[in-house]
């Protein structure tokens, strides 16, 4: 169904482009991984806290720095991703406080990864690897021990698995899948607002799919728990790595069987059918009560202009 | 896209129609967890190790037993899973020596969860209910402890999450996105067969999607990794829950641009391209040399079924 979604609204989709390679085969072989981790070519994908460290390039900027800018701090964890533009990219956590080695420096920049793809301050396909780079960071800094012995367990496969060396589990990173869906009713779409969004933001409902349901019947359960609303037929239209924390948005497009709303206000400050004109003024910015969407960074971005382009 | 795979074939798809209903809001709340496991018109999900018990009714079977089965086995591990046909649903883990209480009971049989679904002994809208019960028992089975600090962890929300006093970290299972497709080139279809597979049975590439990836991405990477072959334009199917141990299968459609096969020999024994007309007698179990697909119950089948259907 990705057909369905404009070309220009996906291009702009954050995270959902990568340069990475991989190269999963090789990573099982702690000698590949070693070699490519000491190659004087390598690049690296610099975590101060969950913040990346830029280096300036021009007007923008890039997430891979080179050796000496990447050996900078104190290092920490450090996972061998792949490679982009057939160069090997190391991602490193350093502690929080290693911001304060860059933040001075007039050739980097340090920036939340959410700016990061809202301002487009690195390269499209930067973002992706970005992501996973983030995720990956954020699963070994809770996951140290074996959650069915509780022993700690040891980085393998440059950083895409951990080993428990006492019960012998291996342990992946998870993934978790997130359905996030426009449910329209004729020429109107279905909006809400959690509480804690920007002031005047709306956006699609979401929720984490969960063990034993199939995406449609995710999208189903999701939007009859939160605004009591049931769905029928069901469409996939994009999916999107979301790295807060480390999340699969799967982008639907659900029919509406029926019109009454009835908020699910634990979760739901305010919710609502509005019309497709009104998304469209949205979207632009021009709505008259000063109501907005997500950036179109966001997949909810992408989702709504869909659409307004049907 | 699921306007392209025949109702039939959809109809057959296993785990993939629940009877259950969830009602996550309430589960959080432990005076009502209590209250619907107490209430005497309760039903058991009972798994002796990972094999369901099942009630005879007729001809077929059902996994929904009451009380007094569900309560005969030693207690294990007891899950509060939601409601079905508005009565409560309890999923419980026995030890796998429990199955003797019942295999020799001509009122009870006790059948490994993939028989059942190729065999249809249950009602297709228990195995989705089956797979949310077997997929979480696994995940509490391997979570007793917090994989943040290495300490002993409690099941909460009637079994919808585990809780760490020690650190304060919140656990939620697991559902791991897996990426299975068929590739296309013009009237031919890649398939491949893994060394493990029953003799004779080729079947769609499939794989792990990884932090950072898209949906379409994962797609394109497997196929590059197990065969060599480049994919362009990538469509959305079906999906399936696949409580093996707790996965969610998403069914794409890939259309090749490259056609040299390179296999990785450490994935998959062999692999080719196979005529939609081949294809065809292999699902009919008809082919010449005796070639055949994963059963109606597999979303590969369901691909393969969508891809002939053309």
């Amino acid at each position: 169904m990705t057909d369905r979604v404009p070309p220009e609204a996906l291009a702009q989709l954050g995270y959902a482009r990568s340069l990475l390679k991989r190269h999963s085969a090789e990573r099982s072989e702690p000698a590949h991984v070693a070699a490519e981790m000491a190659r004087e070519d390598a690049r690296f994908v610099l975590l101060a806290g969950d913040v990346p460290v830029l280096a300036r390039r021009g007007e923008g900027a890039t997430a891979l720095l080179d050796r000496e800018a990447g050996a900078r701090s104190v290092a920490g964890t450090a996972l061998y991703l792949g490679r982009a533009d057939d160069r090997p990219v190391i991602a490193r956590a350093a502690p929080a406080e290693a911001a304060d080695f860059f933040r001075d420096d007039p050739d980097f920049e340090v920036l939340d990864l959410r700016s990061i793809a809202v301002q487009g301050r690195v390269p499209a396909e930067e973002l992706g690897l970005l992501a996973t780079a983030k995720s990956l960071l954020a699963w070994h800094a809770r996951h140290g021990f074996c959650a069915n012995c509780g022993k700690p367990t040891a980085m393998s496969c440059g950083g895409y698995r951990r080993d428990c060396a006492a019960c012998g589990t291996e342990h992946f990173p998870r993934t978790d899948p997130v359905v996030i869906m426009l449910v329209t009713r004729g020429d109107r779409c279905l909006l809400g607002r959690q509480a804690r969004f920007v002031a005047n933001s709306y956006s699609c409902l979401a929720g984490f799919l969960e063990p034993g349901e199939t995406i449609e019947d995710a999208v189903r359960r999701e939007v009859f728990e939160e605004a009591g609303i049931t769905v029928g037929k069901v469409d996939y239209l994009a999916s999107q790595p979301w790295p807060f924390v480390s999340s699969l948005m799967i982008g639907c497009r659900g029919e509406a069987e029926t019109e009454t709303i009835t908020l699910d206000r634990a979760e739901l400050e305010d919710g609502r059918w509005f019309t497709r004109d009104e998304v469209r003024r949205m979207l632009a910015r021009e709505h008259p009560d000063g109501l907005i969407t997500p950036p179109p960074m966001a997949i909810a971005h992408t989702l709504m202009r869909a659409f307004v382009a049907e």
